[in-house]
Order: structure tokens, then C-alpha cells, then sequence
């Protein structure tokens, strides 16, 4: 049987662990996945549009697991009281094409965003960075402010949102954390006071969050929320001035912030940086942007680690997503009527075929 | 929440609807979305490859509806008491991105091959035929051959299997029926005697089942188990002499039959058929096949139909798969660990910001 992890499992396993906990675990399996890259069939994920947002399916597999998540992007279903992106997927064997979890993923998405904006950013920040500015105080930012400051020992951050109900939100969730949390006047003044940028708002227009006139030398910035057609944060001219790293180019190229640009500007794969084939920040000065849209591999880790965590803290249950057959080739099985206890029995098959009418009996088998 | 249909829950809708009443019903479902084709937005599904098989996810949309379905093909499964091909999957609505359901869709999947195969071959085969080929007895023959029963009230069955259990199992499962199920020496003394060859076989190879010297004029063929890369029961001379309708002609182009011909062999989609812009069955000597791979409208409108009875016969559990969340925004929510009733109450805002350390209240939005 196949293990679910419900949203309720899912709240449970992270309690337990420990969000910071998580997200830097987490990060250490994002991490050896980026580090096998080639090992990897990988697609661009399909896109299906609506007027209202789009959906998206993402498969990826290694040699051994396969795994696909289903998420949405609908920035105005708050209008519904509904979240902007869920997400449920599923880890499978490739040997035999069994799903072995299925997991509710849109804790696991704000969790894994968290955890590769940390390692990707653990390559290009400043080694003396100690602040960021968070534009965006929706249902990732708390994650991302856990996952610097786990994994990149950020203890300042300078946060942004045009609604102040949820800054307020973001303060609250986070009062009991040892961190400095610092509401801003607008995103110039977060990003002033910052070494790092993190943009994770969610309109899905070609917003221009960051403009060239915010940039210092030495910034780094990890653009989560431009991350479809269409949708975008960041000023052109601030790409043409940095260094670009992102997850998997063909994906990126069409929903990324790098969208805005022709098709041969020049980006990095962070796999490359991983591999030790290209370099992080090269010097103190450059301006570093991490072009994120989240990629498969990022959500295979995830359900990786979840599959792993689950069963050594004994959560989740079995779900009966795929039929057990005594005979595999008698799928018909399942939906035979039952005989009645007044019926006849079910007459051999001799019988069956002679009742049926066999006209050729030479060719019968039996 | 979101309805779930596990195995038994489809097991039990099934039953209650009869095999040969939801292959018809899930028949006019298909046939209602192939005539609406240009409504979707489709694209070939994304395959993982393995030495031991694929695993495949088809998206699909509307403007109202999403659907996905995960499938695999795995050909020696039975090797370990496994079945070679399971499938689930979801529908969700496209104007919020949230799923109304999840299904198993092995069973599904079985269903919806037949009653497309059927409502194809309505519109290919001769107007007199009356009996049908089944090379191969496995897990969807029983379907293909209620499928041509209820749809074009063929009852003569001349069928053929290498496996005589698989032969006796199919006789044994459908004999109860109002058919003559008659089975054969050989594939050539089947097709022989038929005036439509249903090719359903599993081994993943460039098999050559059907040969151009079994072929007779006026002959349709309906090949379901040549569906990917490598796997292909017809041999090119047939296809080279035959009228060939496909469901989505990029996706067949890699996976069917016709992945053994130029790129230019003309081929018609079977929308243009349902549309009238393409004649079916030119004349009574004309060859034609129809190179089924499976398409993602089919299990969209298998997903609708489930949907649909399950709520009228209500079957099916609610799962939660998807957070709900009085605040939309307020993710973190789900794994804030709650108080411990020994502990000290959460501050407000203020204070936790002050306690978090501010040093510029005067950016505070509070």
C-alpha cells in the first residue's frame, strides 16, 4: 500500500523535527540531489493556463525514485479565502512504477523554497553578510527568514509588505525566534539596510519590486516570487548588471525573471556552482541574483526526506491508491459482480466457453 | 476537503453501475470532449524512462477543469506478483487551482481505453461486422471486449493469448455474458476469422504481432498496446496500407505505432472525425487502424464521469490533502508549535518586536 502524509501528518512531522530543524535537513537533501544532477531525467514543468492563475505538474527521476508534484499559482484566491499555492504530489520506484508516498506538498513547497534559497544563497551572499530585507510577508516568508538564519546565521531582517496585517502575521509567527525583526517603510528602505533581498510577492504581473536605483554594490538577491509567464519582480537592468544563477535554464528561461531577456543572456546553473564547474560570487562587489522558480528536484528532496522522516517517526497512514490483484492480469477481478449466495456457482470453464457457444472448440485452448 | 476514491471505492461504484453501463456512459464523456478538442490545452505527456519500464503524468485542461493522471509500464512487473500497469490521479478547477478529487485510476484506465477504442471504432469499422480479434488476454481485455459489446454489438469473440491461463481467466470472467468468446490456435487463426483485431498485448518491445499477410480488406484494427517508445505491435507495411487514425498527433508520433514511420505519414486526428472536417471509413475494402496510445482527454473525461457518479451514488471519503487555513496568508500557522499550557502566553506585536530586538521603530508599521 502506498503511505499518505495528509496536511494534518505533515503539521505533525515538522512540529516535531522543528521548522529550523527541518529546513536546514531538508536543505542537506536538496543539496546531495543539485550535487547528482546528471542522474536526473528532467523536463520543463507543463504549464495549464486559466485566467486566474495556472497549474502546473512536475516530474523528475533518478535511477531509483520517481517523483511528480501538482501545484497551482492563484494570487487572487485569497479573494475567496483560499491560498494561492497548494500542492500534493507523490515519490514512486522506477523499478516498478509504484507509488510508495503520496504527501500533501504545499508545507513542503515553503520548505524546500526556504531550504534552496539558503544553499543556493550560501554561494553567492558576501561572507560578511548579516541582514536581509524580505519583500513580501505572505505564507513563505517565515520560511525563508528561518531558512537564512539556520543556514546562513542571518539574524536581522528588514521586512516589507503592502498589507501591514501581514507584517504583523510574520512578527507574530516569529516573536519567539532569536532573530531581529525589523518592519520597513517601503522596500527601498528594507533593501537599504540589507545585505541580502529576498522578493517573494505574489502578483502575477510583471511587477517591478527591485529597480536599479535600490542596487549597492555586493547585494545578493534571491528573486522567489517571478516564477511564471508573465510574472515578474525585478527590473531588467538590475539582471544586465549581475551575476544570474538559476535552477534548470529551460524552465527558467520562460518563468523567471529572466523572461525579460534574450535567450542567450548569460545565466549559471546552480549545479554548475555545486560541481565546482563555475564560481559563486566572484568578488565583494558583484550583484548576485538567484533567479528562483523552483524546480522538480527541489520537490523530489522534499518527498525524499519526508518519506525518510515519516517512517522512523511512525507518521502518516496507508491509503489504497493502487490495486492488489492475486492474479496481476485479472484487473476484471475488482469489478465482478459477486454471486449472490442463491446463484448458481460459477461454472468451470469447459462449461463457460460451451454456454458462451463456442462454435470452433478445435481452437479452444483447453 | 477533497473526495477521494480509493480501489474500492471505485471497485464499488463500478459494480453498482455495471462494467458494460459505465464503459458506455464513460463512452459519451469522451466522445462530448473530443468534439470540444479545441477547448483543451494539451501537450505530450512527459515520460521517465527506466530499465524496467516508464512512468508518465498527463495533464490536460479546459477553461474549467484540470486533470493529470499518473501511469506507469512496467512489462515484467508480474514477475513480482505486480501488476505492469496502475494509474491515479486528480481533477481540480482551473478557477482556483484546488482539487475536487482524487482517484485511483487503474481501474480508470482500463475503462476509458475500451470505451475510446469502442467510440473510435464506431466511427472505422465496416457496417456488418460482427465478431472481433483479442490478441492478448491480460488485464484489459475483459474491458475492450464489454467495450465493443455494448458500443457496436459485436458478440463474437475470437480470442488469443502465448499465456492459456490468461485465455481461461477472460473465459471464465466473462461468462456470464450474452457473447461467444472462441479461443483461438494463434494470433493468424484469430484475426482470420474477424472482422476487427483488438491488439492488446504488454511486452515492451518492437514486437511485430500483426503481419501484412494476415490482412483482408475492410479489417480495422484497433492497436491499444503499442503505447511508447520501443513498443510496437503492427508491422510497417500494415501502417503503410492503412487508413490511421491517432488521438493527439504529436504524442503518437513518439509513442505509437507510428514511431515506426516517416515523420510526414499522414495520419488523422479522431477529432477531425468527430468534427466532420475528416471522413472515418472511406469505403468497404479500405484497411484501417486505429494506433491508440491513450490521450489525457480520455482520463479527464474518465475523472469527470467518477466525479460525477460518485456524488450522485455518494461513494468516496474526504481527504486533506489541501491546508485550510483561516488566514490564507498564515502557512506558518500549521506548524507554529503550539503553547504548552505551562508556558507564558504570546506576546503581541509590540512587544514581540521589541523583544525580537527593533532598532527602528519608526519604520514599525505598528
Amino acid at each position: 500500500m502506498t503511505k499518505f502524509l495528509d496536511v494534518h501528518a505533515v503539521s505533525q512531522l515538522v512540529q516535531t523535527i522543528g521548522v529550523k530543524t527541518a529546513i536546514r535537513e531538508m536543505a542537506s537533501y536538496v543539496e546531495a540531489d543539485y550535487r547528482r544532477w546528471h542522474e536526473f531525467e528532467k523536463c520543463p514543468r507543463p504549464v495549464s493556463h486559466a485566467a486566474e492563475g495556472c497549474i502546473e505538474v512536475m516530474p523528475i527521476s533518478d535511477h531509483g525514485l520517481y517523483s511528480f508534484k501538482y501545484v497551482n499559482n492563484h494570487p487572487r484566491n485569497f479573494e475567496h479565502g483560499l491560498s494561492s499555492v497548494i500542492a500534493f504530489g507523490a515519490l514512486a520506484e522506477m523499478k516498478t512504477g509504484y507509488p510508495v508516498l503520496l504527501s500533501e506538498l504545499t508545507l513542503a513547497t515553503a520548505l524546500r523554497t526556504a531550504a534552496t534559497s539558503a544553499t543556493v544563497a550560501k554561494t553567492l551572499v558576501r561572507p560578511d553578510s548579516r541582514s536581509m530585507a524580505v519583500i513580501g510577508c505572505g505564507s513563505q516568508s517565515e520560511f525563508q527568514i528561518l531558512g537564512f538564519h539556520a543556514l546562513l546565521g542571518i539574524k536581522i531582517f528588514h521586512i516589507y509588505d503592502i498589507d501591514p496585517a501581514a507584517v504583523k502575521k510574520l512578527c507574530d509567527n516569529l516573536s519567539g525566534e532569536d532573530i531581529k525583526l525589523v518592519p520597513a517603510a517601503s522596500t527601498r528602505d528594507a533593501v537599504r539596510q540589507a545585505d541580502i533581498v529576498t522578493t517573494i510577492t505574489s502578483d502575477k504581473t510583471n511587477a517591478t519590486i527591485l529597480t536599479p536605483d535600490m542596487m549597492r554594490p555586493g547585494l545578493h538577491i534571491n528573486g522567489v516570487g517571478g516564477d511564471c509567464a508573465g510574472k515578474t519582480e525585478l527590473h531588467k537592468a538590475i539582471l544586465e548588471q549581475a551575476r544570474v544563477v538559476v535552477e534548470y535554464e529551460p524552465q527558467t528561461r520562460t518563468e523567471g525573471d529572466i523572461q525579460q531577456m534574450p535567450a542567450d543572456f548569460p545565466v549559471i546553473e546552480f549545479w554548475e556552482i555545486v560541481a565546482g564547474k563555475k564560481a559563486g560570487r566572484e568578488n565583494n562587489d558583484q550583484i548576485t541574483v538567484f533567479d528562483s522558480v523552483g524546480f522538480a528536484l527541489e520537490d523530489f528532496s522534499a518527498l525524499r526526506y519526508f518519506r525518510d522522516k515519516a517512517e522512523s517517526l511512525n507518521i502518516g497512514t496507508k491509503i489504497d491508491l493502487v490495486p492488489v490483484l492475486p492474479n496481476t492480469k485479472d484487473l476484471y477481478s475488482l469489478v465482478r459482480a459477486v454471486p449472490m449466495p442463491m446463484m448458481a456457482p460459477r461454472p468451470p470453464l469447459a462449461e463457460a466457453v460451451a454456454l458462451a457457444g463456442a462454435a470452433s472448440r478445435e481452437d479452444s485452448i483447453e
